[in-house]
């Protein structure tokens, strides 16, 4: 690392010659292979941009010139160049590094990205400032081939097309996380295997070259002239259409040969798109033969690349495992994906029910109307997906979905709070996104359990859409599966001579955390209940009425208060004549930052010893008022 | 009308010849304009397709064939020949026909639209569910160039490349509602003006044919292999890259050309892009001259082509006058519209200050990220657009604006009820979507000196993202503007000797209905106080901690109960220790169905005499508990 540890900011980067330059891009990958396999994190796309963005800051100059990083994760070398090497073992961990670009973390990180697709449109914007301010910067979007699956990326460049100092990068791997899917991705492809002015060219030439006397002249004359002729076979695609000038494809681990095109493209007075290949995990075997194993990781031995813990049951693969029995029965359940096949556990319904699932690419608002219109057609979509990307969505639910009241079945993971991605990522609004649409109906089970149960009720037993959430990671299986969408945990008949006056009620995972502290205080002899929702939209009519009769009701809540449930509820307890004390724990304010989410469930007062001692307080100002 | 009136359904299209069904067209075409100048409605989109739908209905059958009409407002020739001429004159009305496409309205309308770029989604999950089922139905999609600014359009072609029986129709008239932005729009318009193929092989042709001897040898070689090269010139262009077969363009008011070839599209193996031109406004000069204003609009007169009622000052052409007038100050604000120029009254803006600009297309999402970075570069864009459309970027809002804090001002229109577009356009999940993301202030303003007022607030004295919502519509003028984020109406001094203990709250239009409800209740001597708040989210502390003191609060909202501001004052409420009754009036369930505005206030409690009712039940209530 004699050159890497020299290097604290882009300035250090420029004044290296080509030698240099590749040793340095040697270091950062071994420093990568070995930091990620501690800490975890997006190794394989990371070590696909090395050389590339090496070759960005040796021929620009952040934070004047502005890189925009699509989704994100392929950010690490960035970072480790531009000042935060020194923290780099604190990545993805609470008040250390973020996976991310954050702006809040460092001026060489120009915008937020967490979500694919969008670093485009945030670099046209900038680009659009600049323009405006009369500045002469220059804008670079970094964006995977997989992002190009998502419609944004089409929005953006439809409006860029007279921008000037903007520069997209396709860094071209033909994988999003997992595969690339659909037409557009074979089109890319058949740009960088086969470059078709290239090939046009030669085989144009030949032609010509062999027609006796004129076809040395009739060559020149071709190519010399500016006809549109020439034009369209030199330059004609896609992205030539849409106004840019079209470099590429170029070799994405040669230093040399990006420097160069990115010069070319800095001196280039139209917006430039730079088609370079890359390899994901380029430099790591492991993460090079199975780019889709190492896209996201734990921490890993580095010699093996084996995983430092075996693979367990998670509600994902749960959700995997009974959708694909599921769908052996029944020949009308489908499932789709956008692009997270691995990530939402259904590698096993792909590989077995493979005309009915659909992988739509990184495309949300597709995949909600398309499963809309698959129900149009008499089948029974199950669309997977995290929460924080279900966001995309919404107006799809609302418009193509609820509006004419399909059945499609929402199969929301990662929902709640999500460990070491950040604020980016956090599962904390569906409830509140979902709770206000028509026609809606929200389980949300708290272990394996109830996530069958909950899907079977989803799938049979409810009308329009129906949406099951559960969170990342495993059950806590110390807690007693309920079948019913309600159920009152702790009436044991020695619990009937307590009297009871409080009631807690929560939905999710928090109940176990609930049941913990609820047990504790009815131990020490209070009288307290915990109701616990299955489904939780809409609220079970018996159990709003039975709530009713408590004096002091605390709704615990694992996502946002404003449009969680904690307030429906409150609001139908209200019409039904509840005249006690009701007070809501949940996210009320900002993003979760970075950290794991045992860490956040004890900053929002959701573990159990804290919900003991809101219990507490407020027992305590009962007696005291 | 002879040959119209006899048209009962599609079967009836099917017997008819050339000359009838150009007779057909023609009368449908004179009944379209009488009609929609009677009802009001979108006129010219409409005019531009009837050659084009009479053809589909005599080539394909549906309802077995499903035919999709992007956005919606094109179907009023395919309602009208699939058996709704008799009802056409209830168009846009309470119970009467839609203007768009309802499943539940005919079983010819496969699916709903009422929001751009979806028909294809939706068209790929019929057609998959025909494929799955063994069916060979074509589905058919048709889609304006102005579809082809939103993104999903492109989602959802990257997932059809390998369907059967499906045919995208391009209706390519060079317009969304105005005249359409972006370089792909350019592309568009360069296949329809000089189709590259023909134009290419003409070029090669003449060059060839002029080598003496070997020319014409050469050119036969040339054309008649089966190489890469004759495939790449004469197919390839965007669309047959992502894997359909393109035909076209095609003169869309040809009906002998188009019955060709959609019967050649209905025989072809592989997915169809069929480029079609068209006229919007064909046929009637007035909105031929100028599409934009005949796009969507009231009742006129159908000789001269002037609206009946002159138009007048609105939400909308307030804020774009407020606006202009605050940019020529500040030259830091931007405008940004989602092709909405008109509708959102921007056009003054963006001739006054062209450079500022930034119509994107009809791209949400793109825009509110665009918006996030104009402010990263140091300016202040103000995003106009409809409630209804906004819901297409809340992942945006919530991921590149809200998690950095950018300040953003988003000018929502066509807040609340909309007056006859149906479900699709209602106005009414704004408040809850955007209520529930960190970092959002929100502004809901009564009437325009109070618009003036928020957006002036919303620019310069509000931190993060800032939404103004506004109704459709003009003020009522009659109520005094406020110039606090909140007020107390009706605290005239002699009002003081009254025992207040009853509040209602509200904010925006229905402030006026409030008011008219209080002040006839105070007359009749009961002790009733309104709070009408302008700033809605966060709810003013004060306003808060004043409504404590009331016994009973009753809360109107024109909007989305759940996730209101109504269950959020509760919630703040209970948690300052509220202690009395609190009754929600809003929209509670369903979508509101095809009405005027005030028709939906009335049905959903929200006029002033359903008010007075309300609040005398409760007080009734009250007194015999």
């Amino acid at each position: 690392m004699k050159i890497l540890n020299k290097i604290r900011g882009p300035k250090d980067i420029k004044r290296l010659r080509l030698p240099q330059l590749e040793q340095l891009c040697a270091e950062i990958r071994a420093f990568l292979v070995k930091t990620v396999s501690d800490t975890g994190g997006h190794l394989a796309s990371n070590l696909g941009v090395v050389e590339l963005t090496v070759a960005i800051h040796k021929v620009f100059d952040s934070p004047n010139d502005k890189i925009i990083w699509d989704v994100g994760h392929q950010c690490y070398t960035h970072k480790i160049i531009t000042g935060r090497l020194k923290d780099f073992h604190t990545l993805r961990q609470e008040g250390g590094v973020s996976g991310f670009p954050r702006a809040s973390e460092s001026r060489h990180d120009s915008f937020v990205a967490g979500h694919a697709s969008t670093s485009i449109s945030a670099a046209c914007g900038l680009c659009t400032a600049n323009m405006l301010a009369g500045k002469n910067d220059h804008v670079i979007a970094v964006i995977g081939d997989g992002s190009f699956t998502g419609g944004m990326a089409y929005e953006a460049l439809n409006n860029a097309g007279s921008l000037e100092n903007f520069v997209v990068i396709l860094n071209h791997n033909q994988m999003s996380i997992s595969k690339n899917v659909g037409t557009f991705a074979r089109y890319l492809a058949s740009l960088r295997s086969k470059p078709v002015y290239v090939k046009f060219k030669s085989m144009v030439d030949d032609t010509m070259e062999n027609i006796p006397l004129v076809g040395k002249n009739l060559k020149r004359a071709v190519w010399n002239s500016k006809s549109a002729f020439k034009n369209m076979v030199f330059r004609s695609n896609f992205f030539t259409d849409l106004g840019f000038a079209y470099y590429g494809p170029s070799d994405g681990h040669s230093l040399e040969e990006l420097i160069n095109v990115l010069e070319r493209a800095k001196h280039t007075k139209q917006p430039v798109f730079l088609h370079v290949d890359t390899v994901k995990g380029k430099g790591y075997t492991h993460a090079e033969e199975n780019p889709g194993a190492f896209h996201g990781v734990a921490s890993f031995d580095v010699e093996t690349g084996n995983p430092d813990i075996a693979e367990e049951d998670s509600f994902s693969s749960v959700f995997g495992k009974v959708l694909t029995e599921l769908a052996t029965k029944d020949r009308k359940i489908c499932a789709v994906t956008a692009a997270m096949k691995y990530g939402t556990g259904l590698q096993k319904f792909a590989k077995i029910h493979r005309d009915r699932f659909f992988d739509v690419g990184i495309a949300e608002p597709h995949a909600v109307t398309f499963s809309a219109a698959l129900a149009a057609g008499g089948f029974v979509p199950v669309f997977a997906v995290y929460s924080t990307f279900l966001q995309r969505s919404i107006d799809q639910v609302i418009h193509d979905a609820a509006i004419e009241n399909r059945h499609i079945v929402l199969a929301v993971d990662r929902a709640g709070f999500v460990s070491n991605d950040g604020e980016t990522h956090q599962g904390i609004f569906d409830v509140a996104l979902l709770s206000a649409i028509p026609n809606v109906t929200i389980y949300s089970p708290a272990n394996y359990k109830e996530l069958e149960r909950c899907l079977v009720k989803a799938i049979y037993h409810t009308d329009g859409i129906a949406a099951v959430r559960y969170p990342r990671g495993n059950e806590d299986s110390s807690f007693p599966a309920c079948n019913k969408d309600y159920s009152y945990i702790y009436d044991r008949p020695e619990d009937a001579m307590i009297d009871m006056n409080t009631l807690v009620i929560t939905y999710g995972r928090t109940a176990i955390n609930a049941a913990n502290a609820v047990k504790y205080l009815r131990d020490e002899g209070l009288g307290i209940g915990l109701l616990k929702l299955c489904k939780i939209m809409p609220i079970p009519e018996n159990a709003v009425r039975s709530a009713l009769k408590y004096k002091n009701i605390i709704f615990f809540e694992e996502g946002s208060q404003k449009g969680g449930i904690g307030e429906h509820m409150l609001a139908e307890l209200m019409a039904a004549g509840f005249g006690g004390y009701y007070k809501i724990t949940a996210v009320n304010s900002g993003f979760p930052p970075l950290a794991s989410a045992e860490s956040m469930l004890s900053k929002y007062g959701l573990d159990s010893e804290s919900m003991k001692l809101t219990i507490l307080e407020i027992l305590h100002d009962e007696q005291t008022s």
